[in-house]
């Protein structure tokens, strides 16, 4: 039995056995063999299981992401089918009696080796391709497992040491209960997914993949932060109980499901929620939002071999604004680099990717890219209530060449003879500390804020928020950061804008009271928040909170702050 | 002829042939020989000119920067006189009958690779020895020179990609006219000595080392930026001409040297000086510095195999203190980690350095290495006009804890029986976001604040300054950036503190007018800087400039900031 503690990422609790998401381990010893048509009968079986993995992976990743996403796995069926990677891996066993795992290697080198060195982008593709599936072939061959989320077919919490955004788009909440990492925190990747998809989640355990081991019971508690490897029966009684508080709970927010964000004294605030997919769009009118107030756009770019075409984002962008009706939708144009690299767009490789050319910096030099993006928002346009938003603008040039081009699509559209909605707000993310610095110059000539504070937290304290040595330095609730909140706030309201926030703070209890206070219009979260959020805002007084302005800005201290709304609001 | 435009570093004009500082091709092939007696005399002859090398770069070494910085050569040599390490060499030659060349690689690679696995520091600084002097011994094998910069005895103008922070270390003036690089920029560390040392730079040509061939005639201009290889006549006169004007408008600024900064309407400024060595402080006074504005200790770390001893940093302390007199010296506490590593201290390798854990952070936490510097810190403080500096102070905490470290150490010195100063000022670097914005807290505490601008326009333009495809995010004069140096001098005025800055902007000519009208105390620059600076002060007012304060506080970009400055005060 251990107890292991880890940062809450996903509220719930998960009762199952653990499934490890490992990376097996694939060496093998090359053998000289009497019997060569054993061993092609043996690559033929490896190649068969394969195959029919394979296609319930991609009818799995259809279901869930869409057809697109599917995509690579039909490329995958391809090469496990070609006959001019498995004639020569017969030839191999057969010509130098050899096993089937040193012919399978040596054969996918030979090929991988060929294709990367090629100066042709669909020719790498491929190499990557063959690396894919021989590993899965190669597994087969050796009798060891190899973990995939999306072939997981009985209940189980998975271990991992993190989950890549691939795993974590093949989860089935039918059969994962819940999962557990060593690394990451609750702004990390992993966590957001786990909150999109309502799976209880414990990250940054630092331990728990030497703690667990495959098929003992294990308990995470998402509320916590908790995780039990082998509970005693008193612990598993305290945690049904807990997981039936739980469901409860759920039960009572609820019911403000269809009701208004309305504080104790009256006032009004937004709730809307941060999306990935058009598949999240059910979790968010479920949990009563308000509107999408970040939908981040990434999804349709990352885990696959080339750029979205057109027609493809027009599609999912229709979908999230039809789904919505006549909420809002703030939908972010394209941020990757820094920690999102694309495989295909061959970034270059930087000392300090957070601090480098990624998100709108990477679409005003690489137009061609960007424009298709604003292309198929505009178009979308006529379906919904949209609002464009740009990330990373730092400073007022970006902003102006990025709406520049937004109008010039918006204008060649048009004689296109596209129907174009005429009143699509535009505005941008405030996440670098020079653009809140001096919101109120930007608030002349943008339609919204909206604050993410995931990345304006890391630069205004200069710490990195995925490096655990400074992570002491990722302080919210810091009065640095609550003045640059306030002066974007003030800046907004001083020209008549709206000032929203899409950070992981917004949806934060001692959060909330204090960005109430300050004027926040529009608080934007993970979906599953939004019905505490609107719960706790009932109960809060905006008068209250905003006569404590001048004393909280006024603090020295991250921790003066908490403690200072722990008391005032009874937490 | 070929003409190339790169960042002029470092004032004035050279004109001389190139040396090409690159590391040699010290590639071989390994042969039978069937005079063994032969290739063991080669050996012995490359290892006796590799040790009279060694000595006079040790020696120059010696006297630039003093013994500890010589000692690595000391061990160096000792390598070279190691009959266990040359016996097998020889061995080897005569038992395998190959030639020098494979038996030295071969051999010295046992050692290292033993050496370097063993689970102990010394041993491990060893195979780094071995490894280095095998290198020297192999280009003398191989009849390739192996550049040193200690070593050139002619007229010269170095030609590099980049240059070490130990290839500056070495550079002797009497014969490096100037240099040219490839990367790096105003704020590198090459472009830093290069200003110390007052040798004519030009950096981040991207293409001089394709461009320029050893031993043709080449000109750099520190002035304009500009570099020419193989200039006509009319270019070299037109240089001349040049350089004898600059000499000559040098001649006029030494005129100011011993006056005080004063401005047209009667203010007064101090300007002072950066230095990284106690030999820098010649050059400070030379050129008319008030005092040492940074005293940056990192080189008492760098270059070195070991911790400088807490008796190396006194009397380092002690003479920047002494020569300086009643003058006042900010020292700034170790800054190391980011761009800035210790092979000894074994730093863990980040995914974004600039963000990570650098600086006061690691000082906190290795307060073992912290506290020694604080000691020779305090026992120097009888010496002169002490004032300690704390590098990226990012909460009031890491302030409030390195104070009281350093109160501690104060009582035990005292109860040891050392004198020590009971007014010495401690104050802290604002060169992160979250510092400048709740600078008015901070003032409670602290007696001065020092702006370092390098860091703090990255951290708040989120730009990471060595980054080339986002340089143009690196914008001193934009609004954010002066209404965050506003606050941190009226936040310190408000509390009766003095600000100063330490980064480069302090003594750009633009900025200058800026900064006297926010009000700043204090500019510490390079010291050639100070005497230009001291004549444009001659000719502003202090009323005018503060009169357009609002107006360059509420401006929207950079251009319209430089625009309006250049021409209120006809640039």
């Amino acid at each position: 039995m251990s107890h292991i503690k880890g940062i809450a990422a996903s509220s719930g609790i998960a009762i199952a056995k653990v499934y490890r998401l490992e990376a097996p381990d694939l060496s093998y010893e090359k053998t000289k063999i009497d019997v060569p048509e054993n061993e092609v009968k043996r690559l033929h079986e490896a190649l068969d299981i394969s195959k029919s993995e394979l296609e319930k992976i991609k009818e799995h990743t259809k279901n869930s992401l869409g057809d697109e996403h599917a995509e690579i796995f039909s490329a995958h069926l391809l090469v496990l089918s070609d006959p001019e990677l498995i004639q020569p891996i017969e030839d191999k066993i057969k010509s130098e009696n050899v096993n089937a795992e040193a012919a399978l290697d040596e054969t996918a080198n030979m090929f991988i080796d060929m294709f990367k060195n090629m100066d042709n982008e669909y020719m790498r593709e491929r190499a990557a391709d063959i690396q894919d599936v021989t590993k899965r072939v190669m597994a087969h061959l050796l009798g060891v497992t190899f973990p995939d989320p999306a072939l997981i077919n009985e209940e189980v919490v998975i271990v991992a040491d993190d989950l890549t955004p691939s795993d974590t788009a093949q989860l089935n909440k039918q059969y994962v209960k819940g999962f557990t990492t060593d690394i990451g925190g609750r702004t990390s990747h992993s966590a957001i997914m786990a909150r999109s998809l309502e799976i209880p989640a414990v990250v940054g355990t630092k331990e728990i993949t030497s703690n667990a081991q495959k098929d003992e019971k294990i308990i995470v508690d998402g509320i916590d932060g908790d995780v039990i490897v082998n509970p005693t029966q008193e612990e598993l009684d305290t945690y049904q109980q807990k997981m039936v508080d739980f469901e409860k709970q759920k039960q009572e927010w609820a019911k403000l499901k269809d009701e208004p964000t309305t504080t104790a004294d009256g006032a009004h605030v937004e709730l809307a929620a941060n999306i990935g997919t058009p598949e999240d769009v059910e979790g968010v009118l479920n949990n009563g939002g308000e509107g999408v107030g970040l939908y981040r756009t990434e999804f349709l770019y990352m885990g696959k071999s080339q750029l979205p075409t057109e027609e493809e984002q027009f599609g999912a962008y229709k979908s999230v604004l039809e789904q919505m009706g006549d909420k809002p939708v703030v939908v972010r144009t394209l941020d990757i680099g820094g920690d999102k690299e694309l495989d295909y767009l061959d970034l270059p490789k930087e000392l300090n990717p957070f601090l480098g050319f990624r998100a709108i910096r990477l679409c005003l030099e690489r137009d061609d890219i960007f424009r298709i993006q604003l292309r198929a928002l505009l178009r979308a346009s006529v379906h919904g209530n949209l609002k464009i938003m740009f990330p990373m603008i730092a400073t007022l040039e970006e902003f102006r060449e990025a709406k520049n081009m937004l109008d010039e699509e918006k204008v060649k559209l048009k004689e296109e003879g596209h129907n174009i909605s005429d009143d699509i707000e535009v505005g941008i993310m405030v996440e670098i500390p020079a653009t809140a610095m001096i919101a109120r110059q930007f608030a002349k000539e943008v339609d919204f804020f909206s604050i993410g504070t995931n990345d304006l937290i890391q630069y205004t304290m200069a710490a990195d928020r995925m490096n655990e040595r400074v992570s002491y330095l990722y302080q919210p609730y810091n009065p640095a950061i609550l003045n640059l909140v306030n002066n974007v706030i003030e800046a907004a309201h001083a020209e008549g804008k709206w000032a929203g926030m899409c950070g992981e703070m917004a949806g934060d209890s001692i959060a909330i009271p204090i960005l109430l206070g300050l004027g926040l219009d529009e608080f934007s979260m993970s979906a599953t928040s939004i019905l505490p959020a609107r719960t706790q805002l009932k109960d809060l007084s905006k008068e209250d909170m905003a006569s404590f302005k001048e004393t909280l800005l006024s603090m020295g201290t991250s921790d003066e702050v908490v403690a200072f709304i722990k008391e005032k609001t009874n937490q």
